[in-house]
């Protein structure tokens, strides 16, 4: 092979992949282009990384190394490296293959996972592959391969503990907060759970945001290990371990294209959980207008794909459909979430939270067999008034460094607030997820812990004009006028009594409500 | 709008496009992430930059900035820019819409490429574009929509004359130096012939780099505007100049992924045309094993959509269908190619070649309006003989600052040689154009100019054993070495009498021939 050696800059650019920059000249001579890879070699070790080409970052001669290259080859300014031009990598021609709509083999599989989670894809490369996987799909087969090779490339939870559960809700319902009532009730029976789970990024608390007013939810492998131990469960924050890695990078693609490939929906949420060693495991699939599943034909079919997917992986795997058209409980965002899930477990909390954590533990109690079918939900119940969940879960929020005694009133609410107020009486007809969760977002959540919303009146409650639909709270005032200006354009509540029309002289026709702009708007 | 006042810390990066870094506590108070938009406000300006975030390479309160905006807001280090979060361009939207498989509005279409060749895009939403085209296709009124609004978003050759010819060679043919013959031919009969074509980049020589051993061929628009004003023609290298950016920026794209998605082929060929104001355009489509296209059946279809294509913008196309299984003439290598080209022009060419050239200009004289129907090809092949295209080639090439006088044996061949003789005596039954290519660009072409190939004998041509089938020329010792290698490897030449198979004793099979390894590799 042509080589050629040159002389190393190290450039202050980290992207999680193996990247270089060489001058447009010397890849002409050795006679590639951008997107091809070269070898690098020094008198220690070799790495391949993916070529830029420029003609002014690095001067001919030189070599620009990307952070992850310097250091995994320990390069200083001035270093001597010897490159040879490196054959694309294989899994590029399997992402070809998906793309031509035919099935990839294991082994195809796999070495995609691995080339993604050694950085070895450039950002196009991955976005063909999530592309592929959007339009053409995967089959179940390919489906249990890329879980099985997401889990295997990256951490693992050995707890040598059966059963193991765990719970998963498929995300888009604002006030989402079961979790810290559903653990501790399970756990509290003697079933270990140990739930990971994920930040928010667009709406207003994820559980691990929730978790983290109460206790520290950055834990490592062997802290979690080591909770578990003692109190048979945790709440962590999956960001902070390594679990199933490839997943994150995926994701973060998908994000960037505003897509959720189905095959990939399944192996991610899988994986997170064979990686925590999960025997069985609970899937909510919240439905309902405004959820990610949006009804219940939707709800059944990936029900089925979850249920299938979990005998092939040698899992067991129950799900539960529960009501995602509106919030659950009232509150929405991390301080005022927490503070609504501990007066729960401390016996004070609205009913559709308690329903859902208790259904939900309930399964569990099931699935883990203490108790029997059809008796799991009393059980939870039982749990639950007794106090014992609420004794777990002090011991769980001790366990991960928070303070035991906390209580509900204790607990950082934003002291700035605003009411937002009906403007016509009627009945509550429908709350719309998505501007709930922009609402509590722009007030602050989840950043600022005590930003959020409570919702006073939920669907089929009657409201009289100028009585308080919901309150919102921020910790800053600009953030709350601003949350507070998108509710009243946007309202996030709809009353059954609201204009939808107002006409005004022929050939004007003003609309009011959902689905059209201010009012005084030209139709 | 949530804004923030940062301090610039320009990097030494350059991609192409709008691109920032943050520090991913700075965005996570904004209460965004990585991939969405930043806009950028100083004084004097204004830029929307696509956001990507980092936990070291800028410290909070920091914005670093790619060398593509440092330089688009004069930016000096440690200015102040005031960032808001800015929406994700409607046309990553519109990508989604293509990936799910809809047809596209026109100005859906525009808005992609606008934001193409501004920079807008990242290189995950590119890819999506990009694979989404290979995958879902486009229909003709996408075609032409797209192909208008590539020519429309960059620069145009205005010349004031009709009719305006313009010749398109699919490529994937070894040796197709037609143009240098066809095209002064054309222009000999006064029609007027502004052709720019490309560079190889994986194959042995491009029109633009056989052109350029003769003159100069990186000519900016007013420079081909003048030469075509003063000879009628050009003979220039397309990137020099920014026509239809948006295609160059699309096919880096392709490249990376191997895919070459045909609504963009389609696109690409007629935007570069119509960007230098063709209004007759003549497309070849070599078709035969190793090209582009390898049977007739996909050359018919790809003919009749460049036809209909052209009828929907309102020029034009004609398509000939020429031979594309073996390389073109003898020559392979941009001097090699240039000098037989040459000899060509004055009388001494091979028959091949002559064909070829004689056929395609016979029909571009036709479609020009000089010769009537039927009548092309011999008014081509008589000012071919006559000299006058030769006569008309000086002239391109004076006008291009090469010189005129310049004879076949002036060019600079490389003076290493090596000859591939032929193992067995028979017929030549197959020349395989991907290896001619891989060893002409092993043994230097096109950087090295005299580097390349002569084919000596052509399919259908006798040989004896010993015989040489082809010459292989370098500048360098080493990459001859190398090229010679390669072709003893894996013979680019079949020859009919050739050995196949090799019985030695029962139970071991031992191959030869083209599918196979090295004589003694076990079946």
């Amino acid at each position: 092979m042509n080589s050629m050696n040159l002389k190393v800059k190290p450039l202050d650019m980290e992207t999680g992949r193996n990247i270089v920059v060489l001058h447009e000249d010397d890849v002409g001579e050795l006679g590639h282009f951008a997107g091809d890879r070269v070898k690098l070699a020094t008198p220690k070790a070799e790495l391949v990384a993916i070529a830029n080409t420029t003609r002014r970052m690095v001067g001919r001669g030189e070599i620009g190394t990307f952070i992850e290259v310097t250091e995994a080859l320990s390069l200083k300014p001035g270093d001597a490296v010897s490159i040879t031009f490196a054959p694309r990598p294989r899994s590029v021609d399997f992402i070809k293959k998906k793309m031509d709509g035919r099935q990839l083999a294991d082994e195809e599989i796999n070495s995609i996972v691995d080339d993604i989670v050694a950085g070895n894809l450039s950002s196009t490369e991955l976005a063909a592959f999530v592309v592929s996987e959007y339009i053409r799909g995967m089959n179940l087969s390919e489906i249990v391969a890329l879980t099985q090779r997401m889990v295997s490339s990256g951490d693992k939870l050995e707890l040598d503990i059966s059963p193991v559960l765990d719970v998963h809700s498929i995300g888009g319902v604002p006030g989402n907060k079961y979790a810290l009532v559903t653990v501790p009730i399970v756990a509290a029976a003697g079933l270990v759970v140990p739930k990971t789970s994920s930040r928010a990024i667009t709406s207003a608390a994820g559980t691990a945001d929730v978790m983290e007013v109460l206790a520290n939810v950055t834990l490592g492998l062997e802290e979690i290990k080591r909770i578990v131990g003692k109190v048979g469960a945790v709440l962590a924050w999956g960001g902070a371990v390594r679990l199933a890695p490839a997943d994150d990078i995926i994701i973060g693609a998908e994000r960037m294209l505003g897509i959720d490939p189905r095959c990939q929906l399944l192996a991610s949420v899988m994986s997170k959980k064979l990686a925590v060693g999960a025997s069985h495991i609970l899937i909510d699939i919240p439905t309902g207008s405004g959820a990610k599943v949006e009804d219940l034909d939707q709800a059944h079919s990936l029900s089925h794909e979850f249920m299938e997917l979990g005998y092939m992986l040698n899992v067991q795997v129950e799900v539960a459909i529960t009501y995602g058209g509106q919030p659950v409980g009232h509150a929405v965002g991390p301080a005022l979430e927490a503070k609504e899930a501990l007066e729960t477990l401390r016996g004070d909390g609205p009913r559709s939270l308690i329903e859902k954590a208790t259904s939900l533990a309930g399964i569990m109690l099931e699935l883990g067999g203490v108790a029997s079918r059809g008796m799991g939900r009393q059980m939870a119940s039982d749990i639950l008034k007794s106090g014992r969940a609420y004794q777990k879960m002090r011991e769980i929020i001790g366990a991960q460094g928070g303070n035991p005694d906390v209580k509900p009133d204790d607990l950082p609410i934003g002291d700035k607030k605003e009411i937002l107020l009906a403007p016509y009486g009627g009945y509550v007809t429908h709350i719309d997820n998505q501007r709930i969760n922009l609402i509590a977002h722009t007030a602050g959540a989840p950043r600022d812990k005590g930003a959020g919303i409570r919702v006073i009146l939920k669907e089929g409650r009657k409201v009289d004009k100028d009585e308080p639909l919901l309150e919102i709270y921020a910790e800053h005032e600009a953030k709350l006028d601003k949350a507070l200006a998108i509710a009243k354009r946007r309202s996030p509540i709809r009353v059954e009594g609201m204009l939808l029309e107002h006409l005004v002289k022929k050939g004007h026709v003003f609309k009011g409500g959902r689905e059209t702009g201010p009012p005084g708007a030209r139709a």
